[in-house]
């Protein structure tokens, strides 16, 4: 029996600007359960500022629990004990993200996010795998019967260096983008049906693919299929984009119109299940031929120098409300991290989308490869809901990414630069690139970030 | 968009006396959705019976929903335009049954029930899998997009015959078994954690193996892990046995005090889902030495001359029932059909145990047999959850159950008597047997049934 | 027990100017078996012209065994009472193979035979397929237990069509291209060892892969790894090329020296074991760019024009043979049939390169799809022999094109035009290639090969 | 390149009394490898004896080539540098094997050999498995890329053991029994077809099964299907049981009369391909009930008396070599260590059956499980054959044996008394032994072995 009032939860990253926040938000407002949460970062100082706003939250006169935080200084302090394991962290700075992002932009190579896949994905990737093998160690050693959360990206890849390290782990990834897809689902019922979704979460769907390229094929609101619709949607909106309100896309780096979206219906005709900017770097250059390109689409490129500028916004507003000076708002995010930990504890028993090895629940990919498929959450379990095959078009395009990540993740452990190169160059965002230059910025993206590829010969 | 006030079911083996009643009584108590039912029966008496009672059960006072019965005289008339096929059938009559049961007595060898393993369960599918492939033909005909429930045994090979015919078949098999396990581990709770469980399906529990051959590896009651106590209650109880009256057991032939179901705890530390008169026949003759040892194990054996007595009692109910010199009392069942079509019309989701092809929900059993695991039901569809894989003493012994059934349908659908024959001296209650008896057995219970397997060299 | 003096092969496509005359040879060259040939074609004239010759070859003074050929009308007469079935067919004309081949030039997609993948190749398949179905159709009817040896590209496409249709045919298909790696291989042991191989069946390898796109992980000669001396090799001539004599390449159009091949190794680090012109044709456009390229990789494309030509001196070639006004020379050609009938026949085993669907004998790629790796034939048998799995960087490419390969199945026999167009962009040769010209290439291909393509929207 | 007149062979079990002398006459015989054999034992006397012979047989006139022998003290000395290694050891004493073999016959249960399968079988695992073990490691540390053959039994769990333990490991398991089967055919063939077979391998046969229960669903001679004329040998034979010279089986304790064989056939269909007094372990208490019917199959229970007389007998044959009292024959055995041996250095290729891991070369049976197949020895090289599949019937008996060497050998790691005597219990020649005689028999059984079982709570 698991004593819900005194539960630890150990926050790897938890200096963590974002996804700290929405957490601490989230177990304030949850009453059923209450316990110490333990932030550990490289960044001592980043994980203190962090309890401190955590404690300032858990003392809201709204809250609805009893949590309280604290910064530790070693991993082990953290994982000791601990019931959950939460990891989010920041591989590298901003200085090797700017190099994933726009060191290909010289080659005529644009990503949106950077961090996934193409050549900024595979860099980071590669810098990132070390860091949770040594994660996963300490996780073997000091809290084996943890259950771990990620929302680091590369997603599918650290979750599966998580599996490598430690077989028996018991860990998943958790990402949003299914979310917005079944937010987009509720707007498909208002227009054509007239009626209003409570929860985006009473839009069900069938989720299957990996995490940033994940797909429905199918989608249904009580007893209404909604796939016709969708289609319907697609035809009305797939000149101009969707949007809640014109020109709302254009105020956010993160919004788009969901014409990338709409065009993957047209070609393949499944429902693309994660943002436009995420989904346009699984495909050739189709999307991403340049800025221009980027925004005939209606989406947004990343640039880090934004991330930079918002990071500093986030610390100046962490700041003033450490120091008082700005008053703490109690909401709830849109993550489901808590409900997930509630139905790991038995609460209440839930659905969702998660990445996970694949014990078969999408037939055709290889087993123990991550992938992203509704599971049934329910006390101490985790278990993947079958979800089938995809398409073969779009099981081609899926599968070539999943043996790329295989790739990668070997390419890491035994440190092959040639094995990561040839991946490199199979990345469908390079296809236009020829050989000679891809190897040129190979070299230099490596180089960027190679103060964290130790023991490679670069 | 299915009308949920306009549905049709179809109900194959419509004059069943027992299953149809508690469908028409879920039926009448259930607000949210009406229609029509069809009843087709190779006695078509006894359809417009049951069709008479079930109009009866719907204009009770007390009925929420309105649902129309009508007996009809070919299969197709009740398959078109169906949304759901229900499958109850006797295959063959009492004069069988008694055959499957009774004849291997005379060499020692004991049957609780005889329809679903055992030398009874072997013959029973031979006779029954030609009437499913006929089913399954005139469902790929007439109504190849209806959800069809099969409540018929032997349940794994039904279903799978179904599925052998007809791949794209949208169907599975309900057993409540499972259920019961469930209600026995509420008994568990109350006495040794001291607290009321609401409802069976408040008990979780991960389900593996096969039907009457099931079992469960994981169970919780909110946030404790049952597997504890269910060890305790089965070292205070495995001596004595365990019911909620004392002496209850003995009132009902298919009660029992649960003593085969903690002996296999003892040997094999998982919980046998099923009961033990079920349990007791996949094994061998461990439990079924003889009477003697029957009673001793405190549970039944079903002599088919109680069934026939039993039915008739249940003729004369239902006349009266019909001639309005009974009253009528609208109680809902204990099964789960009318939950399963409620999810699959997407009116609310269900986790449940259920029959269907292994997609790998059962790692190391061979996939496209029915396997018995947990499954998410949602607007029309059912997905499976993966349920792991059996330990491995446990696993072969259902492996072995699992295999035989592939070669009973081999057998019955190429009529080939050697490998029949070789299946039913594998049969674990037939160890004891020898070789020539067994020849004798055989050919004398496949006399009995010759009738209905045509084309067979008996 | 077969009866090796009374024979019959049928051979479909039996006006063929090439692989008919080898077969002639080969068989008038082995003295222990005789029999009838029945040569079907779709051009009846062209098979009887083949039956005349093949009747002089049979009577040639150094033939050691006695073959009677003759021109059936029909596919049924030529395949009842048949042993062996060989497929070798022209699928169209060459006016369909130029528009295959050089269409795409015009969008700077250059071609080096344009029959196996690549944009030529998926729409010579989609040509092909339907023949196929047709052949597969009526050996199931007629010869359902005769061999069937398939000569015809694209070789993995249309031996998968016969195993789909006719999922118990005895089929595989046959090509020489790794032979020429084992002579190449024979270069390399005469080069750093000194030594003569006397044949290059002397050259043990380990072979994986798709037909034109295979791979040696392992060669050996006697009691020598030849693996480190095909590096040394390939370091000492991956400059160069390597020819026997220099200049060689540029007289033949299906020659080359070999540098494709070599910077496959620096690459990839296995032996490609293709000839250039083909392993080509499965890369992105690195070899392929434009005729420069190709000019400076030292391989040719075959323009069709030259085939017309060489057709034509072939027919010629042929005419002076029946008139008796050109000498017959009996030599036996390089291929393998014979011997492989020999071993079918239990004459004598052999080990050799087959493809075949993959059993598990290459690991990670589907089963049922059509693989290429050794296998072992002996008296009415094939049996591929585990060949391992492929190096993770080099299985992505084949995996792309195996799962290509059941795109285009699926869309030939569902006339999926969809689906064979997003398979005709995920050719690698295209990779270049923006959506909106792929488009319209693919109209204009499809368009001028629509004769074959009944029952499509075009 | 591997020097042919230089290698070293690493012998375990080095001091044995019977294998050890076959190889050493077959490698005097063979000209065209010389080398070192080193002999260890943990009886190092033993060894040093062999060593003696073995040099005496080198020095034969006869002899081809040119082999040292020498007993070593350790096993890292034995494997260092070794090419070769080969296991035949003798896992305890004749006092352990006769509890194996005898101790069960208080309970009615016979068995013929005691070393494979059935109560002794699964005892003498238990003793064998932690050995083979420490030899697993042994050659991971000394000798990772020496080829290992296996001679010891149980045969498949000792080759599953060095697979589990070092899973890298190159190493097979050789049975003679499957030659017994083509010496058998060669008979028929002779009856029949009048005519000679020159060597049993000419005999073509597909083998699939595990070791001893081994099963040959295609056999050939040359052109001929002999299959056919298996069933007439049956129908001739199987009442008086077939052997070459009338009586001849009651001469020696390893002979039989083939009828449990035939028996087999008559009952599924296939030829059983080992010899009778194994086969019969491998069935319900058939053929072993009692010492009155294993007459009635004329074959013999191998008393372990006779065992020890036996080796007695060879020791004082030994001494007597040693000592030059008796002359030195110089014969071929009829096992093909060698010609493996020969195939794996490149020097002939070798189709052969073999034990070795599921790669799927036996559909439907589970990856990694050992079983028996033919394979293809070349150049460092083995290759399992692609087999096919067994019919149902024989499939489920072979699984669940499989999956009992699967549990054995989890038992053995873990040390898990309950899942070893669940094992014990689904042994099929224990079937007709009730549970609580299995197991204080089981405990009987264990406790005489007990020395050999370190760290069990027994």
């Amino acid at each position: 029996m698991t004593n819900l009032q005194s539960l630890k939860i150990a926050y790897i990253g938890g200096g963590s600007k974002g996804w700290a926040k929405s957490l601490m938000n989230d177990l304030a407002l949850e009453s059923r359960i209450s316990g110490t949460v333990a932030l550990y970062d490289i960044n001592y100082e980043a994980a203190n500022r962090n309890a401190q706003i955590g404690n300032r939250i858990s003392n809201h006169e709204k809250a609805k629990s009893n949590w309280k935080y604290e910064a530790v200084t070693t991993m082990e302090e953290a994982l000791s004990d601990s019931d959950f394991v939460i990891i989010s962290i920041l591989p590298g700075t901003f200085e090797e993200m700017a190099s994933d992002v726009h060191a290909p932009e010289k080659y005529g190579v644009y990503q949106s996010v950077g961090d996934t896949v193409g050549p900024g994905g595979l860099v980071r990737a590669l810098r990132t795998i070390p860091m949770f093998v040594e994660i996963a160690q300490a996780i073997k050693r000091h809290a084996p019967k943890a259950w771990v959360i990620n929302y680091t990206n590369p997603m599918s890849l650290c979750t599966r260096t998580l599996y490598e390290v430690f077989p028996e782990i018991k860990a998943f990834g958790c990402c949003h983008e299914v979310f917005e897809t079944q937010n987009l689902l509720s707007e498909v019922v208002k227009e054509f049906l007239d009626k209003e979704v409570q929860h985006r979460s009473d839009i069900k769907v069938n989720v299957l693919g990996i995490n940033h390229f994940t797909w429905i094929n199918k989608a249904s609101y009580q007893n209404i299929d909604l796939m016709p619709y969708y289609k319907q949607f697609v035809e009305k909106y797939d000149e101009t984009g969707y949007e809640k309100e014109e020109g709302e896309w254009k105020n956010s780096v993160f919004s788009s119109c969901n014409k990338v979206k709409f065009d993957l219906y047209k070609k393949y005709s499944l429902i693309a299940a994660a943002g436009d900017r995420h989904l346009a770097e699984f495909m050739p250059p189709t999307y991403l031929k340049n800025p221009e390109t980027v925004a005939y689409w209606k989406f947004h490129l990343t640039h880090v120098d934004f991330r930079k500028k918002d990071l500093i916004e986030k610390v100046n507003h962490n700041e003033a409300l450490i120091e008082g000076k700005k008053e703490l708002n109690l909401v709830s995010s849109s993550e489901e991290g808590v409900n997930i930990i509630l139905a790991l504890l038995g609460v209440e028993d839930l659905v969702t989308n998660v990445n996970y090895p694949n014990k078969g629940q999408i037939e055709g990919l290889p087993l123990g490869t991550i992938v992203e498929t509704n599971a049934l959450f329910k006390y101490d379990s985790v278990q993947p809901v079958f979800a089938g095959k995809l398409p073969l078009d779009i099981h081609n395009m899926v599968s070539r990414h999943v043996i790329n990540q295989e790739s990668i993740l070997k390419a890491s452990l035994t440190k092959d630069k040639q094995l990561a190169f040839n991946t490199f160059v199979n990345e469908p965002l390079l296809a236009a690139v020829n050989r000679e230059d891809a190897e040129e910025l190979f070299n230099e993206m490596l180089d960027n970030t190679k103060s964290y590829l130790a023991g490679w010969d670069i």
